[in-house]
Order: structure tokens, then sequence, then C-alpha cells
């Protein structure tokens, strides 16, 4: 049964032109779509399905570590975001203001959240007393806006969703323990849920979150050799809790600041898997993130006995998230769709199969096709999603992997940037000024300073002076 | 052992002050706390648990039903909001304007969005366009603003959660058979796990929302004899259909227009649980929608042994909502907490009980105590999780009955509102006048035409015309 080359010739290959690659695969496999509103999206239910699994697992993985979730207000009043210095200054100029309610102008401008640190101190300061009531491990799921300037639909919008946590700790190394322990978290989610490999290491203090004394963060690559901050987590000190005056009573009767951080993961994810995982047919989803794991196409399905079969094989894989495609497009087309949608496994099944007393099974990574019996089709199902889902991380890695390469002196590293695409690990002084010249010549900007370090050279990559840490550095969306 | 009074002398008596109560309820179960934004919520741990148990139960509803999960923008255009006249003016008086975006004024003012119609047909209009797109059955979880003048927690703020469901069909039928459909699920789920007795019925045309061109609610009863709305459910007809231009072609190839319903039930409903179960000693929570069902208090925990087996009771009732408090509070605070918060059942367990190898139950619906043998607590357990469910469910519809009377004059209908707090049942002519004298004379409003109707007289009770309904009418939150 030949493919309908329909649905694929609807998108641009990847290898011409990326981008446009992106945004056919957003749309064909119905994702989302753009609003009225500018740079807004309506997730689509193909979408908010990817969506609702991610919040399943990493819900899970915090309540695990002790988290509960909370839900603050979406406005916050422009005093209380003006609290703390760095933090207004990184995001006041980007915020939504909300000036008028109902017919009434309001006494004081309101912004719609860019992200809650203030409101949660704001909480924390009337609700926080004595050791106690610490820790405070607080986390909300909910929508932020940022009025971006450039929008591409996931990757940045004026309007996405996401989780923040923000947690309130006794001691400075509670507050770090805890930062670490998220990232990993994030780190461990994104591997073995979505198979994405990533970088653990720490931001500069040019590209680290306003108001934070440390940011940490994990960093995937992407197909095209642009790097993808994937997830964060901040430690902000006492800083927060001078600036809201959040203290609690010691033990020893003393009044104490409280150290914080808080964490976050978005929608930008699902650009993240589009852009890891998928191919010219379309998405490739993981199994274990995947709203539906396993499409049964019938074949000839107008010949008596073959939809009941189908039915029958449903039922026989209920212990998997399985669907019928028993629609009257032809077998060609939803082969197509289901690749274009990233449906790890098809099951193709047709009279001459049910003579045989087999099934047809096609893995969507590879394209690869093996007959099974009926006999063992649960077992073998569950098998290959497994399998799937383990080799949709090593391929990652290996690309990852092939596309990280070493600078040891600015000419090389401008050349492997500019010719290169992929993440470059270059040594580095610690001085801004090194890092504003390389993003000014290359566009490339510090990825993250990795926990695993390496000695590449005892010079910076940019002035020569003596290095200090590796870096890795990238292009990125 | 003695209760800790102090906690329960906290809060004033439901008899003396039933408003100041159910504040007292409120703050003392840590469920929410006003924030500096006016109006606004912020919900905590112990209110946003109650609120994912609602989420998860009628998203499991919905999903049965075929409902899919979106997500639309949060904010709406000026001009889109327009679109629909009623629609326009039953909502621009109350919503919130974005003038600004970052640091420039923008062209079009938006408001955040108070109900997404205007969204959903939007996007329908754009997604719609053959009858096999037919029907679309959306829903997304989010929350909504509207600048209310006063508020209440949880049953009347600027901010709330909610879901709102949005379908379009093909046939007039089909949507009244879907409005129907998810009125039935709220009033179901109502009854099942809120344990909160509904009257379903039609709202007035006074009543009904704002553009729609049928309305079903579901009407309860508080303690204190106040009306609750506690879930619409609306049909549309094509009238958003032809202020949007949603159209689809036919099997027939012609063009015709879809027609629509929506449906919500918000975070007002954990105001509903307080006030319909809620008694001087707090919360009361039906075990379905209880965060924790079980709570474990270990008296004289400091001996050998009675912590330990605390933890040991804990596993054996793991298939319950099981928590210990090995807090080094004092048992009777403990018990005063438990019953703040309104965990159904409270394990006392003490070194007499295990040298007797027995526990303690106590209810918290009756304050009933029982002592049971450590062999079977497992199944006491939750035997009597599906009698307190159950009997608070009879207790609620018993307090509605007796607190439902007839009216069949004008005379009898004001002095029944005004000296007994409750639902009036009385006949209708189905004239606005009507309702508005009722509303200005008693403060009273018509709660719905319910399904089951009953003659109860020939005569409308306010203009002694012929009359076409009987009514519901109360004094309302």
């Amino acid at each position: 049964m030949a493919k309908d080359k329909k649905l694929v010739e609807a998108i641009t290959s990847m290898d011409v032109d990326f981008a446009q690659w992106y945004t056919d695969v957003v749309k064909k496999a119905e994702l989302c779509d753009y609003a009225s509103v500018k740079g807004c999206m309506v997730i689509k239910p193909a979408g908010y399905a990817i969506w609702e699994n991610i919040q399943a697992e990493l819900d899970r993985r915090f309540k695990e570590t002790g988290v509960q979730n909370v839900y603050m207000p979406l406005f916050i009043p422009e005093s209380l975001l003006q609290k703390e210095k760095d933090h207004v200054e990184g995001f006041a100029p980007e915020v939504a203001w909300v000036t008028h309610g109902g017919l009434e102008k309001l006494q004081e401008r309101l912004c719609v959240r860019p992200t809650s640190e203030t409101l949660f101190c704001d909480f924390y300061a009337g609700d926080i007393h004595s050791y106690r009531d610490l820790p405070k491990v607080y986390n909300q799921w909910c929508s932020v806006v940022r009025w971006e300037k450039t929008t591409r639909p996931f990757l940045r919008s004026r309007e996405f969703l996401w989780q923040e946590g923000h947690t309130a700790h006794a001691t400075a190394e509670e507050a770090e323990a805890r930062t670490i322990q998220m990232l990993n978290v994030y780190a461990d989610f994104c591997e073995q849920v979505l198979a994405i490999p990533v970088v653990k290491g720490q931001k500069t203090d040019k590209e680290k979150f306003a108001g934070a004394e440390a940011t940490y963060t994990i960093e995937s690559l992407m197909h095209d050799g642009k790097a993808l901050q994937s997830g964060t987590s901040h430690n902000f000190g006492d800083g927060f809790a001078k600036a809201f005056g959040i203290q609690y009573a010691a033990k020893d009767n003393t009044l104490q600041y409280v150290h914080q951080t808080s964490w976050g993961m978005t929608t930008r994810m699902i650009g993240a898997i589009i852009m890891v995982h998928g191919d010219d047919n379309g998405l490739v989803l993981p199994p274990r993130i995947a709203p539906v794991q396993v499409m049964i196409v019938p074949v000839q399905q107008q010949k008596e006995g073959v939809l009941d079969k189908a039915y029958e094989l449903r039922d026989a894989l209920s212990g998997f998230k399985v669907k019928v495609d028993d629609s009257d497009k032809s077998p060609g087309w939803k082969f197509s769709e289901s690749e274009m949608r990233g449906i790890p496994v098809r099951v193709e099944i047709g009279p001459r199969d049910i003579e045989n007393n087999q099934a047809v099974l096609v893995r969507r990574d590879t394209h690869e096709k093996m007959t099974v019996s009926l006999n063992e089709i649960g077992a073998k199902v569950g098998e290959l999603l497994e399998t799937i889902q383990h080799d949709m991380l090593d391929k990652a890695r290996s690309h990852r992997d092939a596309h990280t390469y070493v600078a040891r002196d600015f000419d090389e590293f401008v050349k492997t940037i500019n010719e290169k695409p992929g993440f470059v690990k270059a040594m580095w002084c610690g001085c801004q000024e090194c890092e504003d010249k390389i993003k000014e010549v290359t566009a490339a900007t510090s990825r993250c300073m990795p926990f695993e370090q390496e000695q590449l050279s005892d010079k910076c990559v940019c002035c020569g002076k003596p290095a200090k840490k590796m870096v890795y550095w990238g292009r990125a969306y």
C-alpha cells in the first residue's frame, strides 16, 4: 500500500528551510494556530494533549519532592513589581499594562504577570513568621505574558503556559540544594520522558535571571544546530527577602531573612520536541509523551471482518494509548496523517493479515516495518515502544555530540560557529566584555558553564587572558 | 483527651454571623487569602488541592463524553468582543483593559477574557469548513477576570479559575442535546462527588447569559438559606455563528451556520462546599473531594512504639488519602486542626489502644466515635468513608427540602422570603415586570424554571394573571 504523498508534500523539507519546516509541522500536525491577538497562540487538541502529559509527568515528580500547588493572582500592582531593583529593570520593558477596570481608570496600573516572584514574596512576607513555617515549597501552573516583538509558535509568544515554583528556606544551603534538585528533576524529565539530552550548568552573570544570585539551566540542541534553553532554576539568596521584608523567628529567637528559589518550564518544550525529533514526514513523538501511542489502520476496511478485527486489536492493546482510524479516508492518507502527527507505532491490518493471524507494525522514528503474530502483539508493541523511546534518546544524543565542537582561539571559534551549527565548547576569562564581543561578532551567546568542566586550554578563547571556566556557546532560539 | 478549644474559638458561630463564619473558615482552614490586588485571591495549598480534585473528577467526566482540551489566548481585542451585540453589552462594563504593551501604547485595547465565546468563535470561523469538521467539543481550564465591585473569597472575586466548554454542532438538536448533557454532568458531579443536591432548570430571559438563546442552570441551597448558582450550560443557537460567520458545507453542499453551546463551573464550588457542609468547628469535606481523607493522630506519641504504630497504620490504610500528624503539637490541638480542615475521618491511636489492638475512628460530619480492631481497620475506614459521603448528601438534601417553601400569593411570598430563608416555589406569568417587582420588594431573584414542574396554582404569584411556569425563587450569592 503506497503512502499518500499529498500530506507530506505540504511541508517544506527541513534541509531546505528549517524555520519553514517547523511552521509547517506545527500547522499540519494541528498543534497550534495563531490567534487574532498578535503573538498569541491557540493551542489545539493535539498540542494541548502533549502539554497535559508534560504537566502530569512534571507534577508527579514535583509532588514526590514535597511541592504543593497554589494559585497567585494574574495581576501585579506597579509598586509591587518595583520592589526589587534588578527584577523590575529586567521585566518592566516587556509587560502588558492594565489601566482600566470596567469603565473606570485604575488608581494604580497593574501588569499582567510576566513571572510571579513579586507576588510570592508579597504573600510570604505575610505568611511566614517562624522557622516552623519553613520551608515553603510552592508551585503554580498558569499562563504568563511577555510583550515580545518577534514571536514563533511555542518558542516565543506573548502569552505562554508554564509552571513556576517558588520556595523559601531557612538557610542558604537548603535553598541551593532545592535549586539544584529542581534542575535535576527537569534534566531527568527531559531525558527520560522527552528523550531530549541536556547539558546542565550555570548561566553567566550576563545571562542570569533578573534578581537572581545564580541561575542554573539545562540546554538542549535542536536538529538545526541551534541551542534551546529548556528549563531554569534560580537561587535568589536573600535578595528578594530583604526587598520584601520576609523574615522568620529562628529557634534562637533571632529574626532571620529567608533564602528563596524559583524554577520554571514552559510550553516551549513542545517546540523542543518538534525540533529535536521531527523529520520531513512531520512530528515524531517519544512514546512516553505521546497522547496516542498506537494507531491501528485497517486496510480494505469495507471487507467483512476487517473493522471488527481492528476493534478487537484495540481492546487487546488497551494497556497502551491506542486508537483505530476508522474514518472513510484512504489507508495511504491515514498512514501519512498518523506520521504527520508523530504517533510512535502504526499497526496495519487487512484481510490477508487476518487470514495469516498477523499484523504489520511500523515504527514512526525509523519507518521500519515488522510482521508480528496477533498472539503476541501486546508484548511486541510494548517492547517496541520501549525500544523507540530508548533509540530516540540515543539518536538525539549522538546528534548533539556530533554537533558539539571545541574552539581554542578566536579565529577557530568564529569559523566553527559560522560553518558548523551546534555547540562550541571554549574557555572563558569570566569578563562580560568577551561575552559581548563574541555575541557581536558571531551572534552566539554563552549557553552555560557546564557542571562537567573540561580544561581545554589555559586561555580565554576571546581575549587570551587566563581562563576561568569552560563555557558552552551557541546561537539560540 | 479533651479537644483544644483555641482553634474553634477563633471562628464565629454560624448562627451568630454566617458571613463572618464563612470568612473565618476560609482563613482558619487555610483555603485562601486576599492578595495585595484588590478582589483577587491567593489560593493556598489546602484550597488548591480541593480544586485539583474538582478538576480531575470533572475532566474525566468531560473526556468520557468526547471533550478535548485546548487553550485560547488571555486577551480579546475590543473589536472582537463587540461582534455579538448582547454579549458585549453584558460584559464590557466589567472587563479589565490592557492599553500598553511594554513601553508602547497599543493601537487597539485588549480586554482580559471575562469568558471566551468570542475567541472560540473567531477560531471556529477559520477552522470549520465542512460537516466533516463537526462537532467541535472543546474545553479549556483557565482563569477569567470580571471587575466586580464587591468581592468575597471563592464566591465573587475579580479573578477566578474555571473551565469553559465551547462546542459547535451541525444541527440545533445536537446543540440542545449537548447543552443538557453537560448540565447533567454538572448535576451528577455535584451530587455524587460534592454531596451537594441541586435543582436543574432553565433561567428566565432576564437571568440568562448575555448572547444565549437558553441558559440551563443547577441551583443549590447554602446552609443559611441563600441560593448559589453552581453551574450553567448555554445554548446559543446560531446567533454567534451569524455574528462571526461560522459556516460549514453540509452533505448536500449548502452552506449552513453551526449551532453552539458553552458551559462552565468555577472555584466558587469551593465556597459551596464550605457553606453546604461546614459547621462551627470548621470545614467538612465530602470524602470523594477531600485531599486528605484520613488523619492519624498519635496520642502520647513520645511513648515507645506509638509513632511506629501510627506509621504502620498509615501503610495499612494506603488505599486511602492518609496522613499522620506527627508534629510536636498537642493531640487536642491536632484534633481541632484536623476538624477545622474538614478531614472526613480521624484515627486516634495511643498506648492503651495498641495494647488492645484497636484504634478509635472519629467521623468529622457527626463527631461520632467508634472503636475498631486493627485487624479490620482498612475495611472499616472504607465503609465509613462511603457512609459519610452518603450521609452528607442525605443531610444536605433534607436541609434543602426543609427550606423549600411554596407561596401562592404575593403576601405569602414576601412573608416567606423575609421570615424563612430558603427556596420559594411559586407560579409565574412569564413577564419580566413581575421578576423586577419581586426583586425590588424582596431582593429575591428567579433561580430557575425547574425541569420538574408542579402546578401549584393557575395564577402568577405576583400579578395574578395566568401562570406559565413554576419558578424557584431565592436570595442568592
